[in-house]
């Protein structure tokens, strides 16, 4: 430490540039903050009276303050980049209605402390509310695909068509994604309740000797132990955006298939109307909007999320990690709830054209590799050959006009003799069941598959787990609503001179 | 086409879901937008009425209103989600007033035409603005680089010190890259600055067959001219985003380095109290805050890029494309516009301390070089054997508390006879000038080295280009001032009846 | 400077960890750099000897060893992660080959120079390459465009049927946006194409007063000025892998739309057998393989770019920043090579499906516009109501099994009676050429439209440009080349006692 | 499905271009897929030959030639771009060496799976042994820590000294996220080790009705129930990369700071030799090389999950969403790996200079928030008021030369006359205690602090944690070696015709 070393507040007040940028930025989040910050003032406030730390009556005049403050809207408490961030527009305005009374607010807490707990109190909402988002988007898919169990679709791979399946089966495999991501949401739940109060500038405070009132008072689960972890942790919210990011991802998946096959071409789906848009100019439009409004929120997330990364690629205890973090991740979890939405009202009211699907089906070869497997285990071929002679019908048939139902045994021996140098006896053999897409899709018994009976148990039971995750944010939102009640029921009672007083 | 394929405008409104996603987002958009929005209406107008498209009342009726609405603060306008984008709320709102012939204003143009011009009349004075910004700092940097052409510092790599520089000639290593970004984003301007005007819908319109009126109104460059190019591209926004985030990148490394050196261990700068913020609990601290900020904003920018790029990437056409680019791209040049002000700000206000610098540089060791590359130019040892000969003096002065100036021959050929087996015949040599980092620097006298003279011409051609590209910067802003003038003033002849009519 | 702080070489050698992470990783990257380093050492030696820093018979044997070495393989060469980084490895094969001479080598030069300079060439060849391939792939485009400026296509927003337009129109659409990233291209490439050397450590060198000798000598345009931003700046590596990403991402939206028109329900074209990949499963599948390669390539790019720019967000002076662009820089241009030239193949082998095409637009109701516009013109309606008549009669033919081109005079008098209150006189009016798609087309003569004139000429624009790009990477390539060839001859001459001394 | 679609495989060669682009990158991921492909096919053989699909002949010669591949180095085997992607060189290698019988192998599987097996048997060693280092630099972190929980410290933010603090508490705040995405990992590998095996194309196999013996041969937890999903699910692999990222992270916040302190001004630790490196130009230099290499692992990290973010921004089943990923994310794995037991041993090696720190310590103020709190406390004043007395006191002593430990309360009876009006009464009072930075320690007993026994106690549970993961890994990595070895002897067994055979 050197003697010219500047030390203490800074004694001119912000310059413009650092009001229009860092201010101007940190205010705009006030909103998200403001209920939080209001909840961590009213705790940490009956936490140091608790101990005795703030005489009775400014802690009464503080307590009432801040709950008038907390039922203000943010909009209307006087946030202004002019102060500094908002906690000193908070101090600010607190200071001028109570004069020193204001000043027992800092003891033991630096404003950081504050100001992290109310991101966690705000983003445990979201959390939560997402997880109840993507489990009704993962039964919606469900209760769809168990609807479409009988609806042939060709599965496509490259877009081309493969193998005969059911718009249920392939509507199935995007719930499966959505609940492993949902889970993943639950698990950074779990980081993000629990209380990063008490930890002091980072190493503890010698006024709070128990970190766990402010916690239970908060609602949190519990407290993070290590101090200057409790402080600076990120890698929760790493991996919120990540499932986040994820989550939609899996949702613009099925949007550009969806935008895919509601084009005239496909004709395959029809977005509802009310997730369309017209054009102005264009009479005959009728654009299925919604679909690219999930696929550019995907790419956004996927920046916010990389964004994110890139901020906190810094050394550790550096205030922008967080700063950043304050509006980032709620705007990039709100893009993902609305996004969520979003895409479970487009499942539910979209209208599938099972007949243009049938139609793909019954008029292309999708039944090529069963029918190379019957000619395998039939004819004495190894699978290699048996493709190959099927591979030469199928082009044969299609040269000719023909479908894949309409190959017949002929034609493979035909194939065979060209293929293989000998014919494999199959003129004549009714192969009906073996061509016939639908009699294929019934053979698909097996774990995961696409035999009716098959998909829809699986349906059943990711309905059953999205019943399971909505009742966990259920009671979690519960949960947390308690406790913000409790908080400011035991605020009101000291406030008025009533109260029990809160001793640690 | 099949017969079941829904075509035309949706029955329906709009979902709740669409209106809270999609909509909702376009609409916070409309505050960057409205005016752009109103410029592209006015002048579609006159264009169409210039070809005898509209007949003269009902256009005099819209211009009217136009003007009106370019009166009217964005927040003070009907745009509401409710109603689909701004787009939709304007031409609902047009209706209301002036009924039917509010319908001309669609004629040739599809909305994403109008919204497209928006947008590139907003970024043209963004980018404008920010090439000014850049400009100033790199001026800024140049100045102090000037003033500070004697301040003797250790130059570090590895944050270890490495030879004798000056701060001044340090500092100008920044103005070089901030200086290129600039002129990146000048030819980012020119790309902005064309018109996508009168490209129908994508392949053209029937109604207007000269696409320059348009453009030349609204103060654009040039057409673009493939008409699906134009109103598609993308290319351009990934340039811009690429340029602001290598720009503010230049400004965080500069931010990252003014942090270590504002620690009390370093001490070589201290943060202007205008840029610093106190602690609410620490009462010695005086943080440099403005630098946490402007490593954020630069995290912040890689994430805006990569996440527009990730939008981007979909099949052609997609309205995602641009949908999500209306808010994105515009947020993210503002956040570097106001931490390039911030930047400049910090360095113009920065207190180089000096004496801490000189400190440092006089108690070390970086004299090692040149005293190899003397030992090696006098004593007939190659580069490598005179350089292990100084590593050993150095080591064993450091050993006894010794400094780099305190080398003497006899230590030289002490060492030279410990490493290469004989004395190089040192001793009583006086190496004060070979020894003195002063001295030193001063030899650096070639191309971009650090000699004072060589960083005062380095410092004035910095200056020179800075002045050039703000004049380039007032300049178009000027110019796109004076075409929005003569747009309003044309505009308002005409809606009073005064106006000449222009003619194709 | 601390008495206890540690200073000169490490005694120890390198941990194991070390090898296996830092050394491992820089020399994987030894064979992109070996050539370069060994350019860049005999420019070096040169120069030294030029100056008469480095006696004659030293200098001889190491540029002999130098010219031995660039002869040699890199995998040949004993570069070893257990000796350090690939430069490291050099100077110990050096020094057991010719002994104390070698040592000559590092006299006023850093590791980094060296490495910094390699990188440059091996860059320029890859830019200068990446300008040929793309400019080739904007004249395939283009060229392709011109054939097809009468393949009448239904061209789509949202993959909905939007306007009459052709292949030729569309396909010339990907042309300019991949010229104009090759221009930036060209930019980078003089970026690239400068030279760090005589930067000394980073504040210049004493020993070499003209830093022009080195840069000349390898053909680079000219010094960067600044020394310190010579050593360390990214700027431009930034730029090239944006222009690179932006141009593959150009690739990869032409590459989804081929992929949604090669399914069986668009058939509009087919991948040519050479670009397309079995399955060994399903007989009948042909797999459109390419397509999935060129826009998986455009993720992996924005991943390159959004890393290499989260590497660069640290301090300044930190050699991370360009020790992983050893790597990650070239092999990111590989992949935008490769992939740039298979695009090119792609586009080159097409099978355009015109009849599909036409089918499509022939049968659907892309004429409403067109139509809008004439009921507009013709009927006294603003274009908002006329819109709307089009809007119901279009409805009413679809929903009647009818085409756009179906629909005439009496069923838009009785839309508008039904719309507008009114008939608007249409009935027996011959709407033959306003309905027609490819008269529609030919209508489209302004600047970038899709009339075929308008198409054909702009292709042979768009090939002049792409010629001339052509032919200036040719240019330079033929430069580079030549620079390389008189250093080579320089050095062989000096190494066998017969060249003329370079004088500074 | 029109006529004219082509169908059945390419009947012409590959395209130069797609040789030296999409074959090429497939090739250069078969060492990475080798292992894995031949545990895929030999359990594909068993479980066709278990349920009688192949003859035994061909099985038997299909499973020693399988065997004889397994014992072959990837770089000895015939992969080679000209003949496709490494599956289509293991085809043609099969045929030509057994004929037909090969063909067998294809029977009810398409490449993608026995890609895909691969992928996962290869990435679960990755993520096993993440695990295992990564808790190894926890259990390392921790036993510092508790070395060091009496090493006195002033811990900062913003780099500026905060509060009295010990490296021990530092280090062990690095623990704790290095446990958590630990855990991360211990997740993502349960998703990782389940069977894609017996999805057929993508909707099951008719061939195979139980997927679990394929499953069970090869060491999986279980099977990926939805025949879809478990081709194409990504989900996992954005979780696995974004622990690696959030890891790595965490490492690079620790070089960071590190690199910092490692230098002369700080002198607070010194990188052991090993992690260091030399200039080549400057005698005096030892730098911390490996921190660098750290931090730009981190960077480059975050570019490779946002890389596979974009690729996978895609339609559903399309072939790049893990054809890059077989490559990606194996090789982003490995840096992960590197880079983790690099800090690791940095950590172990590194000598911390304690009598730096105490000094730093001992002449800051970092007591300044224990003696507001004690003014506070003692003196009847509201936090803010004894926050800005104490300010008062900080700024004197400094401006005077004097630190902290020398204030006395004459001074703050000085400071709170001027800054609140009037005394309080310290003077003559010992504030000895108040003031040691050490005591100050002593007194963060609450959970989580800085007290000595607190960090012993938290390092041991730390040490607990670790030692529990690294069990875990051990554990799955033998359960995957037997698996294995199994899988290989049964194999053995029936190649030789002695094996019992597996039935279903």
């Amino acid at each position: 430490m050197t003697a010219g070393h500047r030390l203490g507040p800074p004694l001119d007040g912000p310059a413009p540039e650092l009001v229009e940028s860092g201010f101007h930025l940190e205010n705009a989040d006030a909103p998200l903050l403001h209920a939080g910050l209001n909840l961590a003032d009213l705790a940490h406030v009956l936490d140091l009276r608790g101990r005795g730390v703030i005489p009775v009556e400014p802690a009464r005049r503080l307590l009432a303050l801040l709950l008038e403050t907390h039922g203000t809207a943010p909009e209307d408490f006087p946030y202004d980049p002019a102060y500094g961030e908002p906690y000193n527009s908070r101090e600010r305005f607190f200071t001028e209605q109570i004069g020193d009374d204001a000043g027992w607010l800092h003891a033991g807490r630096p404003r950081r402390e504050a100001v992290r707990i109310a991101l966690r109190l705000h983003l445990r909402g979201q959390i939560t509310e997402l997880v109840d988002r993507a489990a009704q988007l993962a039964d919606t898919l469900a209760l769809s695909a168990a609807e479409h169990s009988r609806s042939w679709l060709p599965d496509q791979t490259y877009l081309q068509h493969a193998q005969p399946s059911t718009y249920g089966h392939y509507l199935l495999s995007f719930a499966y994604p959505v609940l492993r991501d949902t889970r993943r949401l639950v698990d950074a739940l779990a980081w993000t309740n629990t209380s990063p109060g008490g930890a002091g500038c980072v190493n503890g405070s010698r006024l709070l000797d128990d970190r766990r009132p402010v916690a239970s008072m908060l609602g949190f689960d519990g407290v993070i132990e290590h101090t200057r972890d409790a402080m600076w942790q990120t890698d929760g919210l790493v991996d919120v955006l990540a499932a986040a990011a994820s989550l939609v991802g899996t949702q613009s998946k099925l949007a550009e298939d969806l935008e895919i096959w509601a084009s005239s071409e496909f004709d395959y789906v029809t977005v509802a109307d009310g997730f369309s848009r017209s054009s102005v100019l264009m009479p005959q439009k009728r654009n299925p909007y919604a679909l690219s409004i999930i696929r550019g929120a995907s790419g956004t997330l996927i920046g916010r999320l990389s964004g994110f990364l890139a901020v906190i690629k810094s050394p550790s205890a550096r205030s922008d990690n967080l700063i950043y973090a304050y509006g980032e991740v709620p705007r990039a979890l709100d893009l993902a709830l609305r996004t969520t939405r979003l895409t479970d009202g487009v499942i539910r009211t979209l209208q599938v054209n099972t007949a243009r699907m049938w139609s793909a089906l019954e008029n292309g070869f999708c039944q090529a590799t069963d029918l190379a497997e019957y000619v395998m285990q039939t004819c004495d071929l190894d699978y290699r050959t048996a493709y190959q002679v099927v591979g030469v019908a199928v082009r044969k048939a299609n040269a000719a006009g023909l479908r894949g139902i309409d190959i017949d045994g002929a034609m493979l021996d035909e194939a065979a003799l060209e293929q293989a140098g000998r014919s494999v006896g199959l003129t004549g053999t009714d192969l009906t069941d073996v061509l016939d897409p639908r009699h294929i899709v019934e053979t698909r018994t097996a774990t995961g598959g696409a035999a009716p009976p098959v998909v829809e148990q699986m349906a059943q039971d990711c309905r059953d787990q999205a019943q399971q995750l909505r009742a966990l944010a259920q009671g979690r939102r519960e949960g947390f609503h308690a406790a913000e009640r409790d908080l400011l029921s035991t605020a009101r009672a000291l406030a008025a001179g009533q109260g029990q007083e809160i001793t640690a």
